[in-house]
């Protein structure tokens, strides 16, 4: 039977501030990626964020972005490698005190935003993630675009490294994803559930500019703050059922 | 033979700012208490301090604050026991990764500043702090003035703790301290490090109003910034040999 | 005809983060408090804050914080007289230099959180929140509680202030507020609009434990994240329209 | 006789952090670029600047940066130039407050680091500075390198701009400057001020790769943390007199 595991950014309220459905979105991923108070999160949402994942037997992952909070993470700073892995270390860190506390693991890794893509392209910057998600926990599981850097040097290096593609953003002809402030462009929930389903079966997807790719979906992500998220989530898991797809989490699939 | 530990704040850097003399100190004090990036300290002065109290064999602790970085954790902030909780566990853990990877243990936790002083007098935000603290790890030690809400609420809980003195604060009655942003009033360092001695071995102080107070002193801290620290610090640890007192790290006296 | 403004917090919202009913508010306010950066708000929310609040002829104010904002500013920080000025000429400062490129002017300052509730209540504090604004602009009006030190103190130094009431807060004897962090006790707006024209034209207010308060009520505050907040706004302008109160910016009235 | 302006960047303490020599510096620059709190600098920090630059006679300018006091502003960010001309308001607008209080005004504005280095060369960029800076007062003295786009987009936009040279870094051929994480290369200060009189007064360099180069140079910065800074700037100035250079603020030159 095929398999795949959903993930979604989590905990990236703030203080006050509230982003995301956390609790909703919950109830159909299986990996949650937690925000470490960089670009978004704080000790207390974190903390609730793990309690939360927990309590619905999702799979607990970190989630750094680099130290920018009034962007949301979503600006590229040209950061060391060494800078970019202490603060990899430094976030990941505090994240699995409160799963420790809360007597789980950190099963999977998966940077946050300008960190994330700069990562995919960049050697030298996927090799600093890939070190420090290592040094914190070799059995951690990396997530990676299709024919990125993060996928060539953890296979290299012999980390566990996971496959990612997205329900609700555009993709490019090598598997990579068309970045976007605005959000996703397909509106249609069943039509983006079957985009998926395709995507995790046949290993096809329709590009951004028409064009057929190839890629391997071993988790899929679907953003929290997309408009409908909840319903995005939910389609999808009935076409992916439908389909006789089995969802779990990632570490049942690597 | 008598024991006791040398504690020091360390690791007080932040990006391009030096502050304390750590590579001098650590040639001295068994345990250094280690910024943890809310009131001090960054990611990369985190991982070089570690390293740096590695090399000279000192024993690692956690210096949680407030996230006060523009008042350097010395102002008092009203916050929850359980905020006060949240931000231990997420400094301690982010500490503790960097001591993983440098295949180092936490020894030990001593709040700073305001953190430290607020947590002596005030039985819930006390206990806050060692129940992150016991939450982390049960074996970890924390610092507590005499007579102070930690050492009694550590006692109860059955957490580790040590009786901290000042080398360079003058004490109160109770075996307290009193808070100055001025520094040391005390300048001639023989007659500190014999101060010291005496706490040491007599468990005898002499009050910034002149009367005798009676503690213990299982670790004495020496503050970094304290004008001529290093020579300081040499003069304690001479003193200290002298009379047939040996040093050692906190976790091999409690 | 009496007259009285009405104020409302406004750029509460951070980064991503949105926070408040900004745009609705401004239908019903007189006078906006906008963050500064140090609680709540950043330069691109300011700037469009006071757009927003210009495009109503909404007068603006400052609404300087504790630099806290993992604590949105309600947690009060033992910060010295001299740290409060220099924060609030800094972040009134950052804000007067978006409503000049606008064209507006600043005509009140009202800090925010445990910020506001110190200076009620602590001369110094209350003395250096008045110089700072002073020092500013001469002309500019600080909103006080009935009977606070800043009251007391602007009035001995010359300084025009503005007696403020709560229509979603409960009131003390002395007319002082009942703080919390749970927002409004009182759920019915027209009960609360009616209090409101109460406090406005016969300076009365049943107090949090059912007794008569005497107060003035020059500006009225409505908080913006209180639950149905452009409901109750609404209630109020039209309760104190039907009393024949008009709702003038505090510049008019002071 | 011909005219140069000395400048530094000053005021980039932080908190409990020192950092370079301006009581020293004040004593020998014209013009000094004050931190404004995003890289470096703080309330207190800025207001102290200021009354120091204005005891010794030393016209005050803006020094913006991006908001990263992490990596002091030396890290570039994919701001948008929005974000960017935001940054510069609310930074410059603090800034003025502070100088309005010490009865002083701001003579010029030069951003920091990567958001200095990024205005140079990027039209997009160079324009968001020049229009906040115009914003807030269109006497405001711009200051740029040679054949940049802040020069270019400043003549074209009518914006008084200050031709920058620097002491203490190597130039390129057409006039911009080498970056460097590492200080100066050279160490001569004789050398280097007999540099500076050749830049002033023939307008020439030797570039870091040996080859000639013209360039204008109506100010000229000295770092204030380049190893013995104050006695480069002594020697600077002492060169300069003797050939007979006068050294005044920049506003009496353009």
């Amino acid at each position: 039977m095929v398999k795949v595991d959903l993930n979604c950014d989590m905990g990236e309220s703030f203080a006050l501030y509230e982003l995301g459905n956390d609790e909703e979105m919950m109830k159909y991923i299986t990996s949650a990626n937690i925000a470490c108070g960089f670009h978004a999160g704080d000790p207390s949402v974190m903390r609730k964020t793990i309690e939360l994942a927990k309590e619905h037997g999702v799979a607990i992952g970190a989630h750094p972005g680099f130290p920018d909070l009034l962007g949301f993470g979503r600006r590229y700073m040209t950061c060391t490698a060494r800078e970019v892995k202490d603060y990899i270390t430094y976030q990941t860190g505090a994240l699995r005190e409160f799963a420790r506390a809360a007597d789980a693991e950190i099963q999977h890794c998966k940077p946050h935003g300008a960190l994330f893509m700069k990562a995919m392209e960049d050697k030298e910057i996927a090799r600093a993630v890939l070190e420090a998600i290592h040094d914190i926990n070799p059995d951690t599981i990396v997530f990676a675009l299709n024919n990125s850097e993060v996928w060539e040097q953890a296979n290299q290096m012999g980390i566990p490294v996971a496959l990612e593609t997205y329900s609700d953003r555009e993709h490019t002809e090598n598997g990579s994803i068309v970045l976007t402030r605005k959000g996703s462009a397909i509106q249609d929930y069943n039509e983006m559930a079957q985009r998926v389903v395709r995507m995790v079966k046949e290993g096809k997807v329709t590009t951004h500019d028409g064009k057929e790719a190839s890629l391997k979906a071993q988790t899929v992500c679907i953003h929290g703050d997309t408009p409908g998220a909840p319903a995005l989530a939910k389609a999808i898991v009935q076409a992916l059922k439908d389909n006789d797809v089995q969802i779990v989490p990632i570490r049942e699939i690597i």
